[in-house]
Order: structure tokens, then C-alpha cells, then sequence
């Protein structure tokens, strides 16, 4: 926990008292004591400083008077489109998405989704918002929690949601294992590089930051898009990106992709 | 398991006797029968195929007759120094890395390493190269294990091993947080891409492969280098290159690092 995020709701007067996870990171961690000053973020709003008016153990609680007047960054400019993982992997995916940066997630349903995935109550709000928070907490310098959808079925989503998605993107990028030995395509790397013009480059990480349009990044389930998904999305304009001959899990290929994103 | 390992010494006469896991993912994952080919390595060695000559359940048991002349990929261009991180944090790690290719990984002690990590049992051969074997096997392309060294003392490290290590680098990295805000330095993608002049060739990965010279990259543990321990490897010739402003896990940093490098 690199920054303590609070819920506006939770603010009255500029005070908020804390119980539980974040009042025992204050106290055992941080080892605060009144007058301290510790970086807070109001979740989808501000960034700042709140000052240790009070702290106790046993049970451990926590208030803070806060102060905060600084913009959160611009929201990250690449948004996914994720088949749904197996949900012990989509906990891992959502905290590290979130620290990485990520606007939107499309959480879709793909043929080789296992069915039962869809029964997981890290599908309610309350549960992934958690991982989430993790992820936000770990960044320390956003608030803005990604956005998450689910869609059930494949066919509406292409046909009927993902129509009118495309125009807020100047790249879409289908990540698509190699079929065969040897086989590779274009490198994911380079199509972003292409879009970010990669190297051309040499400001500062924020001043780049401004130049960029939206990306949107499709990673499908273990074992893949099949063809007719493939067929789909290419229709609507997707690019289809090789990673290399490795295959990778899912979790990996996501942080790999959203890093590349982050680092360009 | 995209690719069934096995070890040299499980062969005779080109046949090798499977129980346990590999025997269950050839019978209830892939479910295989006699006559059936599957793609196989040597752990350390060729490529190849097996086909499967017997085959059963309860107990899984199946018999392959190998045929490996296929020579893996050249050894990964990249060798990792790592603070050694929480055991739990490490199996993840190092499955991921054998997946992405790394070369080497050194473990090292630094300041802020909890001691009681160096208690893990984790640390034995047969322990942590379950979790490499699981990357490799995920990958599906490579045969070879990434080597693994243990360092428990910081300095005699960096003033014994390193300098001598140092020679086999065409680039030594420091992944190390900005400090302070908007201080981000120069990024590693724009330190890897000038080594690598990214985005100047357009030939496929396995193409630019053979360019590559090796590069050593050094990664902290949470909370990140002190400044002692900075001041020691930059003394080494190597440079601090920044991730950004958001601040890693480092199982995160790993994955993102070894992406970028293997994606470039």
C-alpha cells in the first residue's frame, strides 16, 4: 500500500476515520503518529496529503484531516478486451491492470471460456473492486479505478456493443498466438511502435503521455481466439499482434501488453 | 503444459515411461491415444515429438517414443540480478520468467530483504525448478532451464561475482523507482530500445534475434535499493532506468521487463 485511497463518501469536513485494513497499514507499516503526513487519493477524484490527527491500536484506527487539490493523471490510454479467465487468474489480472493502468476492461465470454467461469462472485462489483483498490494502492499515483464490463455472449458483444466501441480507438490489436512453428506476423511490439512511433521519441514519459490516442487490446482465453472469433474482430478493424513463439498465460501477456503500452 | 519435458535420463532406447502429471495431461487434457504424436523436449536439449505407445488410467500411466533433433533457441539475451523476493512471490517469478526466457537469475540479499527469506525452502534445486519446469512447459519452446545462483551477502556479490559478471554485458540496467514526483529519468524502454535501435528493423523476431547482445538487469526488493546499494552497481558501469511513475510489484516489474526485452 503505497498510498491510503479513501471513498468521497467517507469524507465529512475534510476528516475521515479509518478502521480496519488501512488503519492497521497507518499504524504497523507506516508506524504513524499524530502530525504525520501520508499520501492519500480520493478514489476517482484528487490526489494529496492527509495529516495523522488521531491513531490507536488494538483495534486499530486511524483519522486524518485531508488536503486534496491535485489532479489525477490522464486516464491510462488503452482500454482491454479480455476473455474471461479462470477467476483465481482474473484476481492477479485486475490488481496488476489497475497499477499498470488501464481504462476499460471487456470482460467477454469466447468459445473456449469454461462456462462455469460466469458463476464466480468475483463477477459482483464489491468483489473485484477489491483487487482493483489493490492494484490503485500499489501505483500510489492514480485514483481512477479501471472500468470494468462483462458480456456474456460473444456474438452480441461484436455485433452489437464493440461497433460503436471502435470509434474512440486510433489502433485496435488482436493478440493472437503464432499458428505453427515459425509462424509469427507482426510483433505487437512493433504495430505499437508504429502507433507510438517508438524511439522517435526522446521527452519524458508524461510529456508523451498527451500525444497518444486510445488503444484497445484484445487478449483471448487459454488456448486462444478460435478462427470465427478471430474472423470477427478482424472485421471490425483489429490487427492481429504476435507476442513470439512463447506461449504465454494469460496473466502474463496481459501485464507484458499493458507494460509495452506503459513504457512507450 | 503446451509441451511434455522430460529428462535425459528418463529415456532408454528412445522410450520413456511417464506417471503422475504428465502421464494425467497426456490422458485427460490432450486425451491421447496409442498412435497419437505430441510435441516433447529434453529438458536441456532437442525438440521433438513423442508418439504415444501406451497409454492408461488409474493409475495415469503412458509410454512415448521420442524423436528430438529439433535444437532448442539460442539461450535468452537476458540474465536477471533480483533482490530476493517473498517465496510466494518467487515461484510466480520464476515460472513466468522461464516462460518469458531469461538466461541466469542471481538472487541476491540487499537491505531491505527480509532475512527470514533466505529460510525458504524454495531455495533447493528440486524445489524451485518445479516452478521453471512449469514456464517451460507453458512457453512450449525452449528446453533449457534459466540457471539460478544464490548470493546471501550483498557486498561480497557486488565486489567479487559482479565485476567479473559484468563482461559478458553489452548493457547493465538498474530498474530503480523515480524519486520524489515527476522525477522519472530515463526509461528503460528508451535505454532497452537504443541498445536494441528499436523500430529501425522490421525482420521478424527470430530474425533480430541473432543481433541481440546480452543484457543483465537488475531489480530490487519492495521499497527498492538503498542508496548504498545504487551507488555500488552504478560504480559497475550500470545505468538507473525508470519504469515510470507507478510504482511496481516486482513480480509486475519482472514480467514487464522481460516483455519488453523479449518483444523487442
Amino acid at each position: 500500500m503505497n498510498i491510503i485511497l479513501v471513498e468521497a463518501e467517507e469524507i465529512q469536513d475534510k476528516i475521515v476515520q479509518l478502521s480496519g485494513r488501512r488503519a492497521e497499514h497507518l499504524s504497523k507499516i507506516l508506524r504513524c503518529q499524530c502530525g504525520d503526513m501520508v499520501r492519500i487519493g480520493i478514489v476517482g477524484g484528487n490526489l494529496g496529503f492527509g495529516e495523522v490527527v488521531a491513531i490507536s491500536k488494538k483495534p486499530y484506527l486511524a483519522t486524518l484531516r485531508i488536503d486534496a487539490s491535485q489532479p489525477p493523471p490522464p486516464r491510462p490510454a488503452v482500454d482491454l478486451i479480455l476473455a474471461l479467465p479462470r477467476p483465481i487468474m482474473l484476481k492477479r489480472i485486475l490488481s496488476q491492470a489497475a497499477a499498470l493502468g488501464v481504462g476499460h476492461i471487456s470482460l467477454i465470454h469466447s468459445r473456449r471460456v469454461e462456462k462455469s467461469f460466469w458463476q464466480s462472485n468475483l463477477l459482483e462489483k464489491e468483489e473485484y473492486n477489491e483487487h482493483l483498490l489493490l492494484g490503485l494502492e500499489q501505483a500510489a499515483v492514480d485514483t481512477r479505478l479501471p472500468e470494468i464490463s462483462f458480456h456474456r455472449r460473444f456474438k452480441p458483444f461484436v455485433e452489437d456493443v464493440l461497433p460503436d466501441m471502435m470509434r474512440d480507438y486510433a489502433a485496435a490489436i488482436l493478440a493472437h498466438p503464432p499458428k505453427g512453428e515459425g509462424g509469427t506476423g507482426d510483433s505487437i511490439a512493433e504495430l505499437l511502435g508504429d502507433i507510438f512511433a517508438c524511439g522517435s521519441k526522446k521527452s519524458g514519459n508524461a510529456g508523451r503521455q498527451s500525444d497518444k490516442r486510445r488503444i484497445l487490446l484484445a487478449v483471448g482465453p487459454e488456448g486462444g481466439w478460435i478462427d470465427y472469433e478471430v474472423e470477427k474482430f478482424c472485421r471490425l478493424g483489429f490487427v492481429c499482434g504476435s507476442m513470439g513463439e512463447r506461449i504465454l498465460k494469460v496473466d502474463t501477456a496481459v501485464v507484458v501488453l499493458l507494460g509495452l503500452v506503459g513504457q512507450m
